[in-house]
């Protein structure tokens, strides 16, 4: 006897405009459908199979790992969809069977834990989630007899006394296996959509006193998402989860509403995080590091002890002590050691900075190497790209590279050597050289007034 | 038989603090006069006048066109107001009149057309717009006898019973023009102000039964705007209102409290805006293009399938393709084709870049032409002022502009030619030609060591 | 007779998971002790002692000037706490004592002086300060009998009817000094963590009829900061209040939910602040300036009609009319005069620019002094370190720097001066002349065709 899941997620979401799925929109850095997914595998599940419709690549996609999908080709209705489900799961008649919208990203393990928990304690066939909803208008109201639920009545087929009802239906239910394909099979499609209903399946049940449910929903947490507007509303209590999760750990943030983790970041006690702030990917953060304001951090590691602020920082190492920023961008494949600083106007790509080198303005440093203790002058630039091939430049330690030197890779610079301002470096320096490229300086005098002559004569 | 309208706008705002009137500050991107007109405009009216005070030019050049002011020279009063209108508007007595408070940007033109559409039913002499407020304190409240209105009781007269009444009056009325002139001209300024007040034509119509009211309105819509604070939660409700319909139309908000878009601004089902993005004035934005985070686009048109963030954009035509930022700053005259690449801390002006032409780092680009293909290094400059003049650059097909080079305006560079690091160019380059300016490398073994000795004995 | 008052701030605050007090953390860039104390004497008490734990500097640092601490080193409760101020106050027999939690930032002095007057108006030994919650769970309710209060009832003591009461005990007290200290030392530690507390005194008070209650305070501003999330209300919330009186002080905000201004800073009517900005520390702005999106200003002086946006400003004098960024960096010792600029990707440090001067782009100009109508062209860099000294950098009047003009510090221009694009200028310039470090610029016809030869026959 096992717990198996169905996860329904074939209808495309016509309200979101779009040719994907609406599942696969993201909330808090992962799709809808993960968050479900993820959700009913935490709950103690066996197996979960997701329903996809004609062109699911994209939901498939968005899975986690262990998922199954199925494809319902045609689009007859969640009834259909269960059986379709059900028929490539093969025997269910010993199994719980857990059926649940794949759009309500915010459904939580702990919901749908102890649904099933009450459904095993009890005898029911089927036992549904419900929640109270303070203004139940446009859902299906729950009407029970005892605490067994007699049926669901659609906003439409109410009357008075039952739109009163506040207890609503929130198309998640579990199934004892035995007999569920055979329900499925008896009910119709006499309908305007000509489709087969779920709830149908739930009505039969109900009407031979089978059907019990668990009032265990926040209604914010099964809503589901059908429009763009409903899926900022899903982020945005994601986020209010995930920071509220970070501030309990220890995380100070300037203004939670406007800092945004991913749900795969990991971040420590001590971290700070100021408004517009964005934390993405395979991102994680040490003690006493802050970040922004209005910085984005992406599949980046950085240490303890940090700075950076209005700055983009992908795919980079960073260790202590680090200070990054106003305006750097750093992109995959910098490597910081401690102490090291990327200061104001600066690019890094691909290179790595020895402990207590700095780069402190206005440079681009490409697929470089730099040794440690060495100063990067403002207005350097790596000379990595000839038209054909990136080169690499290499710059040892204690190097001192004068303003607006052009290091025309490949290049290297040995330890304690100069570069005088303004030079272009062509060939290598030695240890302890220094390196110029330079002409001498004239003056011509008097030139001001002569130009001033000659602006006049032209009628400037 | 026409609607007239008369918009009362006479009034400075005191609590804005400020030498301008309060109904031209902005509420998404337009004023809050402008609003009030379009919508009474929307509404079906024939024709609209607003009442300006003294110096009221501000508020004149604030209105959509189409739209007439009449100046109230003495503040006599909402009365004085209406009759220095309709002595501008001449016979209005087969016409109905709507008189509405210009301070209310977020009055609707459905609410309004309700207003007229109930009034044109009815045989009132006077209809009144009213709002249910779930606190009605500090509004007068209306007094219903069957559905005529009998009085406007204000907060001060109103005993223990009426102040409970939640229905409230919102300075918005419909007049027949018969015997309006007439009516106004009857009420006394006996007050405290010396003025002359409309609620007291409508006390004298209500005493002859001839009032109703239109309990229509939502209570914020109706929201004057007095102070700074009623100005930004003006402003946050129309952005609801604007990112909501964008967002049903198949834009994705990663933060809709935070994305900031003009009313004048177009955008497409598809295109993604980040936390942080302001769109301004005539802006539109194609299919699949992401925008932001922390990013203004003001009088631009961007493609599909572009991506800018952490950019200022102004001013610029952005063909499909293109990647702005981060940190790129676009200003007026900027034409990007298909699949151009604008980087890193790059400034451009009055510039076009021809189809795959890239600038990926650290360069300001003013008034050039840049053909198809060609890539711009790191630190390239075009010397486009003399101190006297501004000069063209002119680049071709193919070109390879090496880094830190300076492109002395006016200068032309052939079609497939290259620039070596860090020249200077002062003439044309040929086509295919590689053009340097560079002295040798020189080099000075053992400077490092000379320099430790004499900083030394120096006592550094 | 005087009002003396103890502030109690001896706990950790382990929900903050730090080792610092949890009251030294920041509320709108002041800590929260220091608001407390802040509002403590603003009430008009005369002496104000904050009991601190042990290793309690944090805390003193912390407090305004003028405010006492005494260390209570072991962690013995609150009356504990109240008994050690009291020694250290000496003789308070004749004097009212208000005792108030350290941890609530948003307390206001109209609260406490409201409280102090009621307290001295009546005859109580004791005057509970209370607040009536919507949600009092987890609060102690007050049990009134008449005007007294027969005592406070914890949440697991209270019955159902208890339960139901709204009014609830904040920690905050005031009493007549005489016999208080007694009462403190009647009290015991019979309780599972072996502490004395403060409310067992008031019990005592209170079982004599001596304990009178003031319902004065708003929830809010009483709530304790215990965690992260509590501390981003209460930041929030301080925010809000500031951010409100500047509104009616006629300065306009974008969206004030994104506005971050501090305690410490003067504003002035018509100044304009947009989204994402963070006034700090000693910061100061005139009328019609325009600040942000995205932009930091700390610890510096704007005059009237500036713009400044998508900017880091620190340290920095600004006069009027000046404009700065997008993505300008402002480091301390930065003098603006009337009319100047600093554009796109320049920074600024230790350096004065006369009435006009401009440095419009890409540029890093450091230990500088600038001369009036100046024009430093993009790419210019002030080489001010040489490895060892930072050296300086005067220009004068009038002076057209060409772009990507190295300057190496020590080093003067003069007046009227002109320096060509892409010189290293290492020696001084003459007022007047021409400075020009430059090679002339070959040709080599044909590159581009034997570049591809080559890179065909290198199989590229």
């Amino acid at each position: 006897m096992s717990v198996r899941a169905i996860v329904l997620a074939a209808g495309k979401g016509t309200r979101m405009r779009s040719d994907r799925s609406k599942v696969v929109f993201p909330v808090a850095g992962r799709p809808i459908i993960w968050w479900v997914a993820a959700a009913v595998m935490d709950a103690g599940v066996d197996e979960v199979i997701v329903v996809v419709g004609h062109g699911g690549e994209d939901v498939e996609a968005a899975l986690p790992d262990g998922v199954m999908t199925v494809v319902q080709d045609q689009q007859l209705g969640t009834a259909h969809a269960a059986t379709t489900a059900l028929a490539a799961m093969g025997d269910t008649s010993d199994d719980t069977v857990l059926v649940i919208p794949g759009d309500s990203p915010l459904i939580t393990a702990d919901t749908l834990r102890n649904l099933l928990a009450e459904h095993a304690d009890g005898d029911a066939r089927c036992t549904l989630l419900t929640a109270v909803a303070p203004d139940p208008t446009g859902y299906g109201r729950v009407i029970r007899v005892g605490d067994r639920v007699r049926g669901i009545v659609e906003e439409d087929d109410a009357d008075e006394a039952q739109r009163e009802i506040q207890e609503v239906a929130v198309s998640t239910y579990v199934f004892e296996g035995a007999g569920l394909v055979e329900t499925l099979a008896d009910i119709g499609n006499d309908n305007e959509q000509g489709e087969y209903y779920l709830p149908d399946a739930i009505a039969a049940m109900a009407s031979e006193g089978g059907v019990a449910a668990v009032a265990g929903a926040d209604p914010q947490e099964v809503q589901g998402v059908n429009t763009h507007e409903q899926l900022a509303a899903a982020d945005a209590a994601m986020r209010r989860r995930i920071n509220a999760e970070w501030m309990e750990a220890g995380v100070w943030m300037q203004d939670p509403a406007s800092v945004y983790v991913d749900a795969s970041v990991r971040l420590t006690a001590g971290v700070r995080l100021y408004s517009g702030t964005h934390l993405e990917g395979d991102t994680s953060v040490g003690s006493d590091s802050e970040i922004g304001p209005n910085t984005v951090v992406r599949d980046s590691q950085i240490g303890s002890g940090c700075k950076v602020w209005f700055s983009v920082v992908r795919g980079a190492e960073i260790a202590d002590g680090v200070e990054i920023g106003p305006y750097a961008s750093l992109r995959p494949g910098t490597l910081m050691a401690d102490s090291t600083k990327v200061g104001t106007f600066v690019e890094i790509k691909a290179t790595s900075l020895g402990k207590g080198s700095k780069v402190p303005h206005l440079s681009y440093i490409g697929d470089a190497s730099i040794g440690e203790g060495s100063n990067i002058g403002a207005g350097t630039i790596t000379c990595n790209y000839d038209g054909f091939k990136k080169h690499r430049t290499v710059i040892g330690d204690r190097v001192f590279i004068g303003s607006d030197t052009m290091l025309v890779a490949p290049v290297e610079i040995g330890d304690d050597a100069y570069t005088g301002a303004g030079s272009v470096i062509t060939k290598d320096v030695a240890e302890g050289a220094l390196a110029v490229e330079r002409s001498s300086q004239k003056e011509l005098p008097g030139y001001a007034e002569r130009r001033a002559r000659l602006a006049e004569s032209e009628g400037e």
